[in-house]
């Protein structure tokens, strides 16, 4: 692309840094923020600029936060033996959408990868098993509700084994068929888990 | 969705403000950020806000531009006869990637568009037909390279007319059927116009 500005450019290049975002659709950003008014421009730009300068991640459970300690780790209605352990605060959102979990969570920030060189000591798991050992009421169960992939299924692995010296409960959320799934179009690893970790069905 | 975090909700509404940007993409922006080093952040942040504080428009053409007047118009190599009439300034990008086209250009900004209140007065149309009658050597021919839609044609009838007392060369980009097209999927109204608009073919 040939720019006559430098400055539409650079826009165009930040833009365009963002994953899934290509220089066509930073382009189309750049004209849609040139026929808004500076001032809602400049308060784009501020919320962005605030995720780094002010954005906080609470001290117990590690998600985002505007305070030390995050809205969910502040409640005193939330089960504290509880902890469901997630990769992401977007997981972390996803699960109180369903309104299912009264517990508390704990944001691992990453999952272990060896391909991407991430090793455990680069998680917020040091945090974890320090917030079980020193928790006053006691952790009765630790809830692992990590992606289906072969990262999820390791973190989860060397966070269990950890945990056995803590003598905690941990479980993983089920794997089975979505709900509305037909059969004839689920993969069979899926349907296999499924069968293999049937659950008990009473009327 | 709900978020533990003000700032990251203020961040992830601002991100989906853009067009073709929903809320899920702009959560994912966000994480992306998060994990990006303060600096680079701050100076994607900066690059937004500049596009209204620093972004200039050439007082000649009306296309973006650092400086007074932009490259194109500065450039004493370029056809100062001849002026090329785009939408926007996306719209000269892409003629200037085509390499075929040696003169100036104009900037409308927009299209007339009785629909969506959009008439002559709120285009750089004026900023033309001054350009025109002030020029030292003489326009000897405007060239429309407007969209080929209702508000393209409305735009070039309303340019056409005014431009007839001033005496210049009015014409306008070619339309038929894309090269690489294939005859049977081409609509009809483009392959009627590709016949009646038919060129004298030599060998």
């Amino acid at each position: 692309m040939q720019f006559t500005s430098d400055i539409v450019e650079k826009a165009v290049d930040a833009l365009s840094s963002f994953p899934g975002i290509g220089k066509r659709t930073a382009l189309r950003m750049v004209m849609y923020l040139l026929k808004r008014p500076e001032l809602e421009v400049a308060s784009i730009s501020e919320r962005i600029l605030r995720l780094k300068t002010d954005l906080k991640f609470c001290r117990n459970c590690g998600t985002v936060s505007d305070f030390e300690y995050c809205s969910i780790c502040s409640d005193p209605q939330r089960q504290k033996e509880v902890i469901c352990v997630v990769e992401d605060f977007s997981d972390l959102m996803a699960i109180e959408a369903t309104s299912q979990f009264k517990g508390e969570y704990h944001v691992l920030g990453g999952l272990i990868s060896p391909m991407d060189g991430i090793g455990p000591s680069d998680l917020n798991l040091q945090s974890l098993f320090e917030r079980i050992s020193n928790s006053e009421g006691g952790i009765s169960e630790v809830i692992l509700a990590l992606s289906a992939t072969v990262e999820g299924d390791t973190t989860m692995y060397y966070i269990a084994k950890k945990l056995q010296e803590f003598g905690v409960t941990v479980s993983s959320i089920a794997r089975g068929i979505s709900v509305g799934g037909e059969l004839e179009y689920v993969d069979e690893i899926t349907l296999g888990r499924s069968l293999l970790q049937r659950t008990h069905y009473s009327v």
